[in-house]
């Protein structure tokens, strides 16, 4: 191991804003050996997530921050190269915690093993905690069921296409929300029943035309005036799922709240908040029934590759940019 | 009956800010004979409540606004004067929807006949719509428990005032907010464990005091800045309970949304709207039980009464001026 030099990405200070390159330190040093009960991974995929900017900020979260001078906290999936772990054998493909760069040493904890035989980037994605957060989100906390109108928003992301796809399966009328045409042709391509393109025009007006008996569930990820535009719009005992707020991540200044909140009061209505690893217990269910859906064709999955450990801070930024379509994966 | 001249108050114009003066026109009419099936009414008490504010308001609500030149609405109290009703009879008391007059013409519909052992005021507070959306508000919407931190925002009011009271009973940790010494030290008497007035300092650090271990039930009469402070003290799985919004009704710039409502993602919170008329089927039960705790002394209950239908206008800005301390009621 001490022959393997490991590639990192560490957090060197709390971005005001968009995080600029230097917010980062890349650094490399030694791979050390696995202790007892430790195994040593290659990552092969990281996971590029919203939920990291929220990691990088001071002060409490539903997880403590990333220190300054750690490596940047990132799902990833990879390669067993080394074990004294007796669940965790070498050539063992994993997924977990392990951190922006090349290589981890692990206890086994937070980590599950993975079949090869799907794309790995899949485990990320929709097998994944993104697909655990878009399939208890949907159908736990926002109780969508057959008939209802479900609207989401950032519906062209890693989330959003699969709330929108598992509504469908639902028996959902569902409505995306996306910025820009080649992002809401696609929504069409994975059988979404409208798109709106926010960057387009009225959103609020569009949500009108195109749920003409109101909101039931809306699943929201950007926050900011299009949860506005949903809120005033819900039908009465709607859910609002609260699942991140990306149009407000990078604020320098105050958070807009969501001034229509009274429509809660006047539609007897909820608005919840949730954190997919409270579902831990139950992501077995979602993961057969997510996996039993990419088999039989009703759930497209797509993954946006950046490729190599270099490229993480630059590509990290695509996400408030809202260049990818699909999961956004860094391959190493 | 053509001999009774009925004085009323009917909205004249749709109030831009704070109701002002000629938003109201007096108006007086001889009251019509009650026809097959109607009788008529003297309202002896009024119910002046923030919600009468939105009623006001051109535009979509839980139930349809005022028209303009029509009677105000309002909920009331008073005594049956003629009848061809064969469910209510001369001498029987009454609470429904009668408007802001002196005289009604009612069919029964929504009308409920009360004791009139007990002073009639109570019907419009503690066992009237007031005392409904307190209990279920707290219990069945905030789903309050033994042992919760329950903290309760225009606290003095008249809705406020019963749930701290009602949570007590329920076992919980009861903190209070409300405006000026007065008011606060009042709550005490209530039994309250803790009072915050909100005028007298930072309510977000007076809350982080008196609830070391979070709020777990908030119930929110006023909205705006009282609500933000709150949001940022939620207890894991905390629930929000909206039922008004006192302090943005009047508003004629845009209304503030919770800044801070993302804590509802990283708390597992939920943030609920209800209206108390959707209970009327288990009134009964929460009746009851208002009913059963004011006869034992748990209950306190609290009048501010104005005297004399010509004090309507200027009576209900003390709602939004903060005047009142418990329910306000006009006496005809």
């Amino acid at each position: 191991m001490s022959s393997i030099i490991n590639h990192q990405f560490r957090l060197a200070a709390r971005p005001v804003g968009l995080p600029k390159p230097t917010d980062w330190r890349a650094t490399e040093e030694p791979l050390r050996e696995p202790g007892d009960g430790e195994f040593a991974i290659h990552n092969e995929y990281i996971s590029l997530d919203p939920a990291m900017r929220g990691w990088m900020n001071e002060g409490k979260s539903y997880i403590p921050p990333v220190g300054i001078g750690e490596v940047m906290r990132a799902l990833t999936v990879g390669r067993v190269i080394a074990s004294r772990h007796p669940g965790f054998a070498v050539g063992d493909f994993v997924s977990g915690v392990f951190g922006v760069q090349e290589y981890a040493i692990a206890n086994g904890k937070g980590a599950t093993k993975v079949d090869p035989r799907l794309p790995l980037p899949v485990y990320l994605g929709a097998l994944g905690v993104t697909g655990m957060t878009a399939y208890f989100g949907l159908l736990d906390v926002g109780a969508a069921k057959a008939g209802d109108t479900v609207v989401v928003s950032g519906a062209a992301g890693a989330v959003g296409m699969l709330v929108g796809q598992i509504a469908k399966i639902s028996g959902c009328t569902v409505v995306g929300i996306a910025g820009g045409p080649e992002k809401c042709r696609y929504l069409g391509e994975l059988g979404f029943d409208a798109a709106i393109d926010y960057k387009a025009g009225d959103v609020r007006k569009a949500l009108r035309e195109q749920c003409p008996k109101g909101i039931d569930v809306y699943f929201d990820n950007v926050g900011g005036d299009i949860l506005d535009a949903a809120l005033a719009l819900l039908a009465r005992g709607a859910r609002v799922v609260i699942c991140g707020a990306i149009s407000q991540y990078n604020n320098t200044g105050p958070m807009k709240g969501p001034a229509n909140y009274l429509s809660l009061l006047v539609n007897r209505a909820t608005m919840r908040g949730f954190v997919a690893f409270d579902y831990a217990a139950r992501y077995p269910e979602a993961i057969a029934a997510i996996a039993g859906w990419i088999a039989s064709g009703r759930i497209k999955t797509r993954e946006d590759i950046v490729d190599g450990l270099a490229s993480f801070p630059d590509a990290l930024l695509r996400l408030f940019r809202g260049d990818n379509v699909g999961k956004l994966v860094l391959k190493v």
